[in-house]
């Protein structure tokens, strides 16, 4: 008999894995159900801001199609809630007060903005009621709000300096809004930038339009625009920043409390071990966001500096391709068959990357050490590990700054503003874990005036351009080769940029390097 | 009738002064006394580390030759001192009783080196008097000591982080002595470098075998060595530096006394004007380390920011160049004629190069401004000047860091450590006031492993290899062309590298690569 696998949530990591499962379904090993809370089926979230700039359309962002999937016999039911879960039934009751019983059932609820505790705002995180001229941006009707706003040239105050915040500012502010950044400390992304970098990116932001208004603590919302509509954002000194939108950009919460309700462990996010199973409970598995891979074995090195849930894309999807595969077995060859698969590879840490017009910026790893912070380069390097070091290049004139923080020789954090191919090639070299040059200024002539020795490595075929769901380039010129001539269709053929978009200029660069080369 | 000049003191500047007016003295045109303290003719005074060391001869030394000026027809009186001026009858009292009459007198006392404060030396700073074990390195006795030290493996202590005290230590250590520098703050070269190059400056000089104390203040002597000598310099902590010799290297003050005994106006230096005359003295002259060019006119904006002797060689010379045409014009054709001479003109602010083996450092102008000290980086810019940049380059691993320090893309202040190309560079772009390449990057190549773009300008003919003599590369080639083929042949028919001896390395490449050519 097949088993009956039931998706909670229908975000783009739940798409990935109904994907992934298709041929099960239609080879009729498993019945899967999908629920999803918006009436909506997935679509790719992180680029909602795009949409709110008037820069994508809603169709590029779907990344599924209910009635295709039906056609294929997978159940999906939109626009409904799972209010509990039964699991000594092994049902789930939906908010039409209906069941629908499962073998397995999959977490995929993502993750919801973080409303901060501002006078104005309702503070219960899991209801809340923003009022008219204040949004999350997470969805497709924030994204009209935002994009009312900015066809009409209005105030954009946006709260929080991570990089969703800084680009949706950046984006608005481009296309003809006024924007704001309101940040805590002296400079955005404040945890993973460090002084240097975060002075040039502030420059930056600045030369793009973005007004920046840092070492701020806001304290409330005043709404006394047309309606009763937010007017200005306060802070703890006294003074205001007027506008005419509030979009809070203030990080997002895995949603949990529908596994809590049905008593699972949770921390940050659901816990599952390295095969994505929650703890002691044989039957549920949870993935993206709401998931925090750390295992119930106390001696797992891994789980020892695991870091909770990314909030990236590109690790969900790789969760929902290994799930797929552990479920298909299980479902066919039974639960040794199952166990007996490779666990998850740990996720590495992520590289972060700033998508806008004229602002190119790289982070991964820590670069908090300065070049003679001997206390922090010294720290982990006991028992004969080689201490970290530092390379840094400062050119704040003219936008550009590097830091490479290494040991023995490999990076572990690079931060790079206003030098995109040294910042691509440091990329490439730290998820490989390759040796630097021992000139390390070697770097810096990507970004010099010739070009010279421009990508060594950065032209590989078998570099990765999309971080999010894992594309090499070779894959992507393959994809042009045989046809694709857009971004658009090197995505659906390969998967290359539908996460961030971070890659979406690399895609171009190799689509148009493809017809140079063939008009030539 | 010919005009008796009177010089008093017989160093390097002194006896440039005498080889300058020779010509005068041998057409009759002038007389010439020269008085000096030693029983030595003029020697090169900046090198007497190097003699120390044993790395060079008295004979390479020596600057003038008594009997080959007396043949010329040069006065020279040594081992004798001026005890006091008769400005009314216009003579020198000498130390043997005798007096000498003067038509003009120049003043070329130098400095003396400063003795600090400590406990177990005799702070009278006019007449030292050092217990056996300490030495001030100032004279060829005290270069005798330290290569007895040196000779015999011993333990030199160098009190003071000043270019002379790092290179002695060095340039001991390689040759075998244990040298231990002890400096105040955090780095050594306070007053000229930045945190950045003072860290790596550090590591280079540990890894020269230099034991570093920073931070160290002293407040004694212990002489509890062999006959009283030297044992231990005390430090306020209560700690103590073991050592067999101390030298003291903490500065020079101008000699100054003889003027001030004879009513003329001081202040650091002895006062002159750009004509090196001293105030309302119209006999009476000074030039090089004792003479501190600030004219009397209050409105004079090049004295507004004149910074006392500079203690360089370098200037010494110039000054007394042009003193010897402008006394020669004076005994020819008259006061009004030598006033109508133009001014000496401004020194520019000097680089100081440290010269060691396997050490490069290269620093001018002002480098206390880090890349984000918005206060520091504004100062000056008012009234529509532009305001000051920095770009830097650290990687403190391989021992190397660079900072420019650029107005309006011209050079402000320099430093760099470990990159000797890039260091020559810059100092050529700094003494010309060049604007700098936009990306300011492409200085780094110059230190490249590659060396492909290896000095655009460095190989100009027309830069200044020796900046003490002011001799340029095509001098220098000119010279190797014409038979030199030792340094010592150079300098003798250039005077390249009779100064500090930094552009040693220099001379030998260019005498170098003209063989290498001729053998091709």
């Amino acid at each position: 008999m097949s088993e009956r696998i039931v998706v909670v949530g229908f975000g783009p990591v739940a798409a990935r894995l109904v994907d992934e499962l298709l041929p099960a379904v239609r080879s009729g090993l498993v019945q899967l159900l999908v629920v999803g809370q918006e009436t909506e089926a997935a679509y790719n979230r992180v680029m909602v801001a795009e949409l709110g700039v008037g820069r994508t359309t809603a169709e590029a962002l779907a990344m599924a199609d209910a009635s295709e999937l039906e056609a294929d016999g997978v159940e999906v039911r939109l626009g409904v809630k799972v209010k509990r879960i039964d699991r000594a039934r092994q049902n789930i009751v939906l908010s039409d007060d209906s069941t629908e019983h499962y073998d397995r059932l999959v977490f995929a609820t993502g993750s919801r903005p973080v409303i901060p505790n501002l006078t104005g705002l309702n503070p219960d995180p899991s209801r809340p009621v923003l009022p008219a001229g204040v949004t999350a941006l997470r969805d497709l009707q924030d994204a009209a709000v935002l994009r009312a706003a900015v066809a009409d040239g209005k105030r954009v105050v946006v709260l929080g300096g991570g990089v969703l915040g800084l680009e949706t500012a950046l984006a608005a502010s481009e296309e003809g809004a006024k924007a704001t950044v309101v940040h805590n400390g002296p400079f955005p992304l404040g945890r993973s930038i460090d002084r240097g970098s975060g002075s040039v990116l502030i420059n930056s932001l600045r030369a793009g339009g973005v007004r920046m208004a840092g070492n701020a603590r806001s304290t409330g919302v005043e709404t006394a625009g047309p309606g009763g509509s937010f007017s200005a954002l306060l802070l703890d000194d006294g003074s205001a920043i007027d506008g005419d939108l509030l979009v809070l950009s203030c990080g997002v919460r895995p949603r949990i409390e529908l596994a809590e309700g049905c008593g699972l462990p949770v921390a940050t996010g659901i816990l599952v071990d390295h095969h994505l199973r929650t703890y002691h409970e044989p039957h549920m598995f949870a993935i993206g966001d709401c998931a925090e891979v750390r295992c119930p074995d106390a001696a797992c090195v891994d789980c020892r500096t695991a870091a909770g849930p990314s909030g990236l894309v590109g690790p969900g999807w790789r969760q929902a391709e290994w799930l797929a595969e552990y479920l298909v077995v299980l479902a066919r060859d039974g639960q040794a068959a199952a166990d007996a698969l490779e666990a998850l590879p740990k996720e590495k840490p992520g590289v972060v990357v700033l998508k806008a017009r004229g602002i190119n910026l790289a982070v991964a790893g820590d670069n908090q050490a300065d070049p003679w912070d001997e206390e922090l380069l010294e720290a982990g390097a006991a028992s004969g590990r080689a201490r970290r070091q530092i390379s840094q290049w400062a050119d704040p004139e003219h936008g550009r700054y590097v830091k490479m923080t290494t040991r023995g020789g490999v990076l572990e954090g690079l931060v790079a503003v206003g030098m995109p191919r040294t910042a691509a090639e440091l990329v490439v070299l730290f998820e490989r874990s390759s040796e630097l040059p021992a000139d390390r200024s070697l770097l810096l002539r990507l970004d010099g005036p010739d070009q010279l020795d421009a990508g060594a490595t950065s032209n590989d075929p078998q570099r990765t351009v999309c971080r999010c769901a894992g594309v090499s380039a070779a894959s992507i010129e393959d994809s042009v080769v045989e046809g694709c001539s857009t971004v658009g269709e090197v995505s659906k053929a390969t998967r290359a940029g539908t996460g961030c978009g971070g890659c979406h200029e690399d895609i171009k660069g190799i689509i148009e390097k493809h017809f140079q080369a063939a008009a030539a």
